[in-house]
């Protein structure tokens, strides 16, 4: 008796399945689901993924994803350019982006230092960040660069990445920052674990001034 | 500031966001996942999208998907040709299919009536079932048909589907049965629902013999 569907479907079932957080049964219903609309809409998704492939290249200055190199951060000029955040992956900017908190410049590391997945700094896209410090200190750059914040994850691969480049880029004589850790706005003190509120204490902040 | 993606990558985004049960973080999610894969990975799901549409028909016994009509299902002389199930989605027979409880064939409505999504009677394919039956008591056929077995949710549209068959199918003088209703196995007494419970309560069998 079968117990998959013929063909094409099938086919179409196990590609979607194969993707992170779909599963056999989500990929059965975007199957049908894409069986059910126009011709004109399935086409546009796969052309999308084609074009996505095609198109996307990586920002020569700072590692981002984008159509042209280099991006439209790195290009726009009314952004902060003496300041970078050293993220580790593109969506990271996205997130910093939409808080409108943010004027400088960024870079991606494409990961963080991670032993047990043999991720060590050679694999990281830091060599570029140097250069990028060493550029702006020469005679002929229109920008120094006067604060780099290291906005990685709070996790830890995020604190060993933070920790490695803190102590690379602190002999430029820069002022090198991180985020502040705490409690997450609209959180509730009970429920926070002590590592948390051990680092919200660490880092009170005067509220009279 | 910028707070979507640079062209390609963004579209792709936005065409998974689309889909049934992705979100947008899902799709973000999704999009990268595919930009870090062998490029051959993502044309593979791109042209399984296309061969989908291209090469997906409906059966036109059963009305189920398969790529060449009949469907595997109705083509397969060993199934039970007497018995036909009626189920609202294709997706359903898989389920029946793997219960491997059933031997007969099936049939698809596509749907069941839904007076509020202005689904009626006309719009399934009720049409080619009734034709199917009456085939099967012309003298040239080689197997009749002895039982109907309806197959459909047991929601209030599948209810009204099942009521409206019952009526039609009626006079043809055949078995015409329904899935029971009563407790999932693996569930309790205290949490079922009443309605539930009354079915199991109504529909209760003989424990000797």
């Amino acid at each position: 008796m079968p117990t998959t569907y013929d063909g094409a479907i099938q086919n179409l079932i196990d590609d979607f399945a194969k993707l992170p957080g779909i599963g056999p049964k989500g990929a059965q219903r975007i199957a049908f689901h894409l069986l059910s609309v126009d011709e004109s809409e399935a086409q546009e998704l796969a052309q999308a993924i084609v074009d996505m492939r095609d198109k996307v290249r990586f920002c020569d200055i700072c590692g981002n994803v984008c159509e042209n190199s280099p991006c439209p951060i790195c290009a726009d000029p009314r952004r902060d350019h003496t300041t970078i955040c050293v993220v580790q992956e593109p969506k990271d900017i996205m997130s910093i982006e939409r808080t409108h908190e943010y004027r400088g410049v960024y870079h991606v590391l494409g990961g963080a230092i991670n032993p047990m997945a043999n991720i060590s700094p050679q694999d990281l896209n830091i060599a570029a960040l140097v250069r990028r410090m060493q550029a702006a200190e020469s005679d002929d750059a229109q920008d120094s660069i006067t604060e780099v914040i290291l906005a990685l994850n709070p996790d830890i691969e995020g604190e060993a990445t933070t920790t490695y480049l803190s102590r690379l880029l602190e002999p430029v004589g820069i002022t090198i920052t991180r985020l502040a850790s705490g409690l997450p706005v609209g959180g509730d003190l009970e429920y926070a674990d002590e590592v948390t509120l051990g680092r919200a204490l660490a880092g009170r902040r005067s509220v009279t001034q």
